[in-house]
């Protein structure tokens, strides 16, 4: 077998992309690379759906979310923090890490919450000056209800809303501006399809003021410098050049086609995911589910670490396992990225061989078939 | 003509690095990809000269620089910081983001310090926990005396030296664990051959002392996570895979022919490029220059913003003007990289030719004779 990756990030990233960053390197203060870095910034807009600038940092997802942290707040400011998963947990570990006063709001790992029942925590604690929530749970597969909690957040305080989007923005129906979203932070190796290497914020006017502010120390993640700079089509330090190059590309590419083309993609290769998944007897792990990724539970019966090594060590087929307090109790499959209904029947036709392997007692094609039915019942 | 790149980062990078970078991607926790990073990192102790771990950042490196500030020092530390050039001055600008008393010493810009000048402050100072310098100058082009630096610095005082090494790892003689050199940041666009995007930082056992009680905020950047992460051939966060791919055949390739080489033939191409400009007319900035790049005066009758642009524009070739209080008036030129003596030529004729064009007197074909005559005097 060929390999196939399929984990949540990195994700499978078009062959055009990957010759696109092959080409000789550029001088990242060449008026030549200016004008693809002010290009790109444009085409980010778009995909924020936002008319606010979006600026480009060269770390993970992380960094992105710890210069949220570092740039709005202030010593000693109350944050709320909506935590279902191991990426929610992060914000109040950031938060923390910089002395903040966190409130928690758990939901267990693999629900979501209903927007209602933030009402009271937020009205409770209305001098918190930051809610932060996770769109797309990558650890659960979990989806959250933005719009919603950004609703109920505007009305009973003047918080803002920071919201991870990291392996939702481009793959899940996601609109900045319309759903008064302050802030929004994704990475380069989920929806936009390039490597992992350079992540993405976009901040609106109200949370530009606060940034104004904020008294926390920051340098290299310091927003306002990187905004000065991308009024200069530049980044106040050296770019992950190569990566820019192919974003470049990869946003030409997913813009032609249009967002919610791929957001209309990615939920019929989730839904035949899933599909696929129940028809084999397994049970899918969240309650409402991201089109970014499908969590799986590993029946009982099964070692689910010697599963996720079977797939990739047969078949060839790179899955993401549980993490944290999931570790060997379900598996984890992309939708996001660089894939088509055919992948999903490769995926499926893999984890039908991996579960016979194991023992696991089903009718040997029943998965990938209900992946095709799937597939001929959504007429595409 | 085709584009040459001689900016001192990015610099030109091996075609076999490129094609390395372009295979399928890989998922940053699979057995493959740790084997290749625990491979990387050990190789990167080599390219350090030290024994101990050296760390990979997904970042540029001032995202390193950074790491060494707020993982080594604790609020309210005084420090000392040789500045003399952009990057020096960088360690102070952000030593004071982070509150720390910072004692400057001033070096003119072009010029470097003998170690002695250092010793009365250090002495003066004693109280001081760190003292941060920069090996190889890249907005002046000079070197520093590390090693010099290294010993009055230990003679004085119990502060940890703290070196900038971007622009000198695999570039200049550097020994780290000789040289007593408590911390080391590199970054990827330069010694090392590859793309820009990760960063590296390398610290002793006293420094870790210190990593251990230092209470500045950080959270990305957080080294003894970092060194958790490595324990387990890994990394806290998604690293970027396609560079550290590519670093992996670079640092090969590197070793294979042994840093001394490396050490001896960007001596050789700074040698020559330097008469080459004399020939020529042109006087050197650097009173004592690093052989990572050559900084050369653009004579006062020209526009040095015209001449950077007619070698890039007419003959596609891309140098690096100056910085700061530097505009217009010097240009740098890189010699580390994956360059080699016909290289030198190359950029030596370029430059005959943009003087040319710009009015400048002189005998045409001096400069690519001298940068000849260097060579064959230096017998290779």
């Amino acid at each position: 077998m060929r390999p196939r990756l399929f984990t949540p990030g990195p994700t499978q990233i078009p062959e055009r992309v990957i010759a696109e960053m092959s080409q000789p390197l550029q001088h990242h203060r060449s008026p030549e690379f200016k004008q693809i870095f002010a290009e790109v910034s444009e085409n980010l807009k778009q995909f924020f759906r936002t008319a606010g600038e979006v600026l480009t940092l060269t770390t993970s997802g992380s960094g992105a979310m710890e210069s949220a942290v570092v740039n709005l707040l202030s010593k000693g400011d109350k944050v709320i923090s909506i935590e279902g998963g191991k990426f929610g947990e992060r914000w109040g570990e950031i938060c923390r890490a910089y002395g903040l006063q966190v409130v928690d709001i758990q939901v267990p790992w693999g629900d979501s919450i209903p927007a209602e029942e933030v009402r009271t925590t937020v009205r409770q604690h209305s001098d918190a000056t930051a809610v932060f929530m996770t769109h797309s749970e990558t650890s659960t597969g979990v989806a959250f209800d933005v719009k919603g909690i950004s609703e109920v957040v505007h009305a009973e305080s003047d918080a803002l809303l920071i919201v991870d989007g990291i392996t939702s923005i481009g793959v899940l129906p996601f609109e900045k501006d319309q759903w008064h979203i302050d802030v929004a932070v994704s990475g380069s190796q989920k929806g936009v399809m390039i490597p992992p290497g350079l992540a993405f914020i976009a901040l609106n006017d109200r949370a530009w003021d606060r940034a104004q502010n904020s008294d926390l120390p920051k340098y290299y993640l310091s927003l306002l410098k990187a905004r000065k700079a991308l009024a200069q089509q530049s980044t106040p330090f050296t770019p992950a050049t190569t990566l820019l190059i192919g974003l470049r590309l990869s946003l030409e590419m997913i813009l032609a086609d249009g967002l919610p083309s791929f957001w209309e993609k990615y939920a019929r290769l989730a839904h035949a995911t899933r599909e696929g998944a129940k028809a084999v007897g397994l049970e899918l792990f969240a309650s409402t589910p991201s089109n970014a990724l499908t969590a799986i539970k590993v029946p009982d019966e099964l070692d689910g670490h010697k599963f996720v090594q079977t797939l990739r060590e047969k078949y060839r087929v790179t899955v993401a396992g549980g993490q944290s307090q999931l570790k060997g109790k379900i598996f984890r499959v992309a939708h996001m990225g660089y894939y088509d209904h055919l992948d999903m029947v490769s995926f499926a036709s893999a984890m039908e061989m991996a579960l016979q392997d194991l023992g696991w007692r089903f009718e040997l094609g029943k998965g990938v078939a209900a992946v095709q039915i799937a597939y001929a019942t959504a007429g595409k």
